[in-house]
Order: C-alpha cells, then structure tokens, then sequence
C-alpha cells in the first residue's frame, strides 16, 4: 500500500475532514421560530446579562478552536496556513473521535507574533479553549505565553506540553521498570525547540539529577553565542556542569536518551556510549533519530518512538483530548502545570504494574480508558489546585 | 406555548446547535495514519505547491465563517459578541439545514473597523466564504467594502443584502400583480441602515422612479445634517425633489412603503395618504411598523412582513443559503450586484405567474426549490459575468 497515494484520494473523497451539523431539526416555521427568530433572542438576552451562561445556552463549554500560522507543521517545516489545513481538520476529527469535543479549525495568515496573539484574543470569545499548533519556536513560546495571560479560557501549545506528556509518562515508567532512581540519573534532549525544552522542564518536575539540551549547535550551555532567549533560561537550569559538546559527546554516560529532531542522528556507537541499559526514546518522524531494532543491538533497555509499527509509541492522541476535555468539564481558566503532571502520571498509570515491560511502557492511544483517566486526573488537579483558590 | 421559554429550554437542552463531526473513520492506527500523520503530509504539501488545491484536499469550498462583533443584533442591538453566539449558531444551524454548507460562528470582541477587517483578513484562508452578520451601521459598510476588496473569497452582509434581495423580490411581484410600471413607482423606505440603504440600492437596478430614505431625523436628502457619510452617498441619487420632513410627509402619495425600522411607526392614516392600492412591506421584527389586518382595512394592496404567521413573509432563510451554495459550487471570488440581483430574482420567479396574488408573491422559504433555483442563479450570474472575464 503507497500511504501518500491512498491518503490523496481518502482526502480528495472527502474533501474536508469535518461536517459541522446542526443539533437543532429545523423542517418549519414553528422550529425555526425557536431555534432562530424570533425565539433565539430569549437566551442572547439572558447571556447578555450573565455571559457565563454562553456556558448554558451555546457551545462555547464544548468547543475548542485547533489554531496554526502553518510555521511548523509535522516534519514539513514552514509551509504556510492554507498547506497546514489537512493536519488541523485531522487534529480537530481526532479531538470529536477521542473526547467528543467540537473542535474549529482556524489558520492565520501571519507570521508576526503581535498580529498571531491579536487576533486569537479578539476571537477567543468564539470557544471554551484554544489548541495552538504547529506554531515554530521560539516564536511559540511568547505567544502561547502572552495568550494564557490575556485570555480566560485554557490554551495550549500541543507541540510543546502534549509530545511532553507523553514522553514523561514513558520515561516514568521506563526509570521504574530498569529501576532507576530519577535524581541519579543524567538525561540528553536532541532537539531545543518547542517539544525539547518542554520536555526538559517537565522531566525538572519529576527531578531527574541533570539534564542536557542539544540541538545543532552542540549543548546549550550558559552564554552559548547560539542560545535564543528561552534557550539562554533553559541553560540556566539544566547542564549543571556546563558541558560544551556535540551530541555524541553529551550522550557519553547518559542514561535516557529523548529525540526530537531529525531522522539517523544517532549511531549505534553512541548508544554504547551511553551507561548500562540506557532508555532511548527517538521521537523523530516518521524516521526516528536511531531504528529501535539498533538502539536494542547497541544495548538500549526501553525504546520509544513516535511509530505505530514498534513498542512504546509517543502518540498524541494520549494527551490533547483527555486534556482539553477535563479542562473543559471543569471550566479551567487554564491549563496549569499541574494539570500537565497529572496527565502525565495518568498516562503512566494506565499502564498496569503488573504488566509492565521494556516493551510496555506506554498504553495503546486508542485504549479509551486513557483519554478518561486523563480527563479525570486533569479536572481534579485544577478543582483541588487553582480552581479551588 | 411561551415561545421565549421553550427557546431557553431547548438551547440548554442543545448546549450549542452546532455539532462538528469527523467524516474520517479513526479507530485504529491504520485509519489515524491515512487521516492524519504520516499520511496527512501527502495532501499538505500537494497544497503547498498549490495553495487551490485547499478546495480538494480540505473543506475550505464548502465552509463559511458566519462572523459578527455583536452590534446589531435582531432587534435587539449592541448586546456584545458572546451574547451574539445563539444567532450565530443559529445562521449555521440553517446553512447547513438548506444549503449543505458548513458554516463557522466566529464572534469578534471589538467594535473597531480596523480591527475587525484585519482579524478576518487574517483568518480568511481558513474559510470558502465570509458572511458577515449584524454589524451596526454605518460600520458595517466600510468593513464590508474592505474586506470585498481585500480578500479572494465571497465577503456578504447578510443584514444588507439578504433583507435587500428578498424584500426587492417580493416588491417585484407585487408591482406586477398590481400591474405597475416601476418608472411610474415613487417607493419610501423608513430606516436608512444597512437594510433600508441596499434595499435602495437594489431597487434602482430594477429602475424605480424615485425613492426616498428616511430616519429618525426625517427625509434624507442632500446636506442634511444628520446625514452619515453613506446617507450622504444615497441622497445623491435619492430623493429627486430632495423633500424634507417626516415619515409621514414622506408617504403622502407614495406607491409603496417598506419598513426596516421599529413597531408601529406607520398608521393607517398614513397608509390613507398613499397613492391608490398601496404596497406596504412592513418588515420590524418581531412587531411590524404597522400590523397587515390594519393596513389591508386602510387600502393597502400587497402586504408583507417578517412574520411567519402572516402572508408574504420576507424570510432570510430564501437568500442566504442559496447564494453562498451558488458562489461555493463555482468558486465566486465575490458577489457581484449582478449575482444579487439574479438572486431576487429567482426568489420571485419561484413564485408561479398563475398563483401570483395579493397574498402570495413570495415563496415559502421552506420550499426546497428556492435555494436550488438562488444557488443555480447565483452560479450562472458569475459564470457569466465577472467570473467568464
């Protein structure tokens, strides 16, 4: 089977992904009179009184907008909004398939952060959250930033906090199942955009003794003439012996290895190099930065990637939808890290102790009882955390 | 039946009249891999060589954006953007209903016409079409001109335009069954708004012999005082005689009254004052500038409303969705004046010459052959104009 060929015509057959239906039958006069005028002025009314009640009255509680500027779309790199539009109808069918919510897809024609986070804030009243995605970094962190400070309803940048998630939750049960202890052990990030160094801060919450983001310039390090901005914070907290290096040199006696960067970076030499039984997650797609069958001949304990076809696949399918959907059922006013760790562990728990393995760290994606678990773990970090302030 | 509870009772039983489906199957990795990665990347970077391709690979050519920032809502004002969203939704709940389109409500929070113009702009390619929806004037008039000039896909205000094409199609029918001559007609529209100034607009292709606006500063006419800049454009070209005074100044000897104003500004009186078998299109919702039984008992001929509970309703359910079906189905870049007019005049030829009355010359908006003959029109007039040059 050509994949490309098979999703051409499935795309082309369906010519768009979603169908927005209306709820509401509307086959006379009485019906309409209800549904719109003059019977729909009755609950504008009410919400102009008390604009919660959109919550009530409209779909704003269950409807998410999946926004990109087409920057940084899959592997695809910067290929503009309207190229974009395939992966956000599909992100948008796989949040309706996984966690019933209705999700909008919107792309912007800019590339201008200022005109990026005007325009979703003067939006934003339209849906109960915002998805950002495939938005490049560092470009990614301030708007995400600047629109969970002005806006009241969760945002969320996928790319960073959702392939996080994930990977946490594999490390998590990768370092139990090799029986490890985190604060002992050194992890290396290749890749210091938006999904390393969320990665890298989200492992910090679980304290894992040090950790070395890499990217094509070597290790960030303090003062590194390469550093953009949120590198220069990272390489303030992590490399805590400010080792300066190429990849090969910072995987030297790593115990976890986490990629998400490009296809055949690592070398089977490099994961020798690495401590006993290291923990490989190579994210890269769809080709990842070393074949799990060679990291395994190099001596790898635990290997994840972003593929289907081997074990412990990072899919993210995992996170986003249970995410929003606790979110949602909860009216979070944003998404806290909190909530990010306790997706985390819920992820990691539904892999039952019993049955789990080097080849069994992650749950299966389409297991429904992740997204519900997630949902539920989410809603109860923010109720018991911010939500209760 | 309150019909007011009923309507809150069903939108909170609804939660949102809009519900957006996936057509992809997602229920294993086989089906997620064609859907959305890896397979996905196949029809994003056919896009990317060629941005047209969005009308195959995605739903663009079928997906409107009903947009408003919440100003001139029904009746009932500038009640704000989130208390908008029931009529919004309400609008795509019938485009889809009547004309199969996937429609989007998008609420812009800001009464500004730049930032209004450039939010759409910006999230323009998303979308095959924009219908812009109760945006008060004379706002709505730049931000509409704009947004045509500037964006590569229809840009309607329905509250112009729609109102405008069915009130003139009704006005035609009524000027044939009372066999008039329209260069004869001398026709007084109260309320020089969006609605009431296309209303005029239309007419004069259809060569009236003079109109007059008035407001509630009187006539409009040349350097009134009161008049907006888009008054001021119509009084060049209304209002020959350039008569000053009232709405009922303005009647005395009039062929035909249309209302796009307030209840009960017209009384029978002033119905008395008009030229022999008067016209009366009395269209305030919910309740019409004067009621059709009082009207009927002062003389007039032809009566029409709003209303679904009297003859000769003007109901935007017959325009709107027929017309963006027609400019979807050929990939119009605007509508033209000439689609608009094709347009009215389907709507009253829909109406059969020999069950052409008093009190039928406009068609039930329920027939289903009202949008295919608006959309088969609509199609046509571009086909043949702007879109064969």
């Amino acid at each position: 089977m050509d994949l490309n060929k098979v999703a051409l015509e499935k795309h082309a057959e369906w010519r768009g992904k979603l169908s927005i239906e209306s709820k509401a039958t509307i086959t006379n006069k009485g019906e309409l009179s209800i549904a719109y005028t003059p019977g729909v002025a009755a609950p504008c009314l009410e919400i102009e009184k008390d604009e919660d009640l959109a919550y009530v009255y409209t779909g704003k509680g269950n409807t998410v907008a999946v926004i990109t500027d087409g920057t940084a779309v899959l592997g695809l790199g910067d290929i503009g909004p309207s190229a974009a539009m395939p992966v956000m109808e599909g992100k948008c069918a796989l949040f309706k398939t996984f966690a019933g919510v209705d999700a909008v897809p919107i792309l912007i024609d800019s590339k201008d952060p200022d005109e990026i986070v005007k325009t979703v804030q003067l939006i934003s009243k339209s849906f109960g959250g915002i998805n950002l995605e495939d938005i490049s970094a560092p470009r990614c962190f301030e708007i995400e930033q600047r629109l969970v400070e002005t806006c009241d309803i969760p945002v969320f940048h996928d790319d960073q906090h959702g392939t996080a998630i994930i990977a946490t939750a594999g490390i998590l049960n990768a370092i139990k199942v090799s029986g490890r202890t985190p604060g002992d052990l050194r992890v290396v990030i290749n890749g210091a955009g938006a999904a390393g160094i969320s990665i890298a801060k989200m492992l910090m919450r679980f304290h894992i003794g040090d950790i070395i983001l890499v990217d094509i310039n070597g290790t960030v390090y303090e003062g590194a003439p390469s550093n953009n901005p949120e590198q220069e914070k990272m390489a303030k907290i992590t490399n805590k012996d400010n080792l300066k290096g190429d990849l090969a040199e910072a995987m030297k006696g790593a115990d976890i290895f986490i990629g998400v960067s490009k296809p055949n970076l690592v070398t089977q030499d490099m994961v020798r190099s690495m401590a006993k039984d290291p923990i490989v997650f190579a994210m890269a797609n769809p080709v990842p930065e070393i074949m799990p069958d060679l990291a395994k001949e190099a001596g790898a304990y635990v290997v994840g990637t972003g593929r289907s076809d081997f074990p412990n696949q990072v899919n993210n399918v995992m996170a986003f939808p249970g995410i929003f959907r606790g979110a949602l059922d909860c009216r979070a006013k944003r998404i806290t890290e909190d909530m990010k760790e306790a997706a985390a562990r819920a992820i990691a728990e539904a892999v039952p102790d019993d049955e789990l393995s080097p080849e069994y760290v992650l749950p299966d994606g389409f297991n429904p009882i992740v997204v519900k678990r997630v949902a539920a773990a989410v809603r109860d970090a923010w109720e018991k955390g911010e939500g209760a302030k």
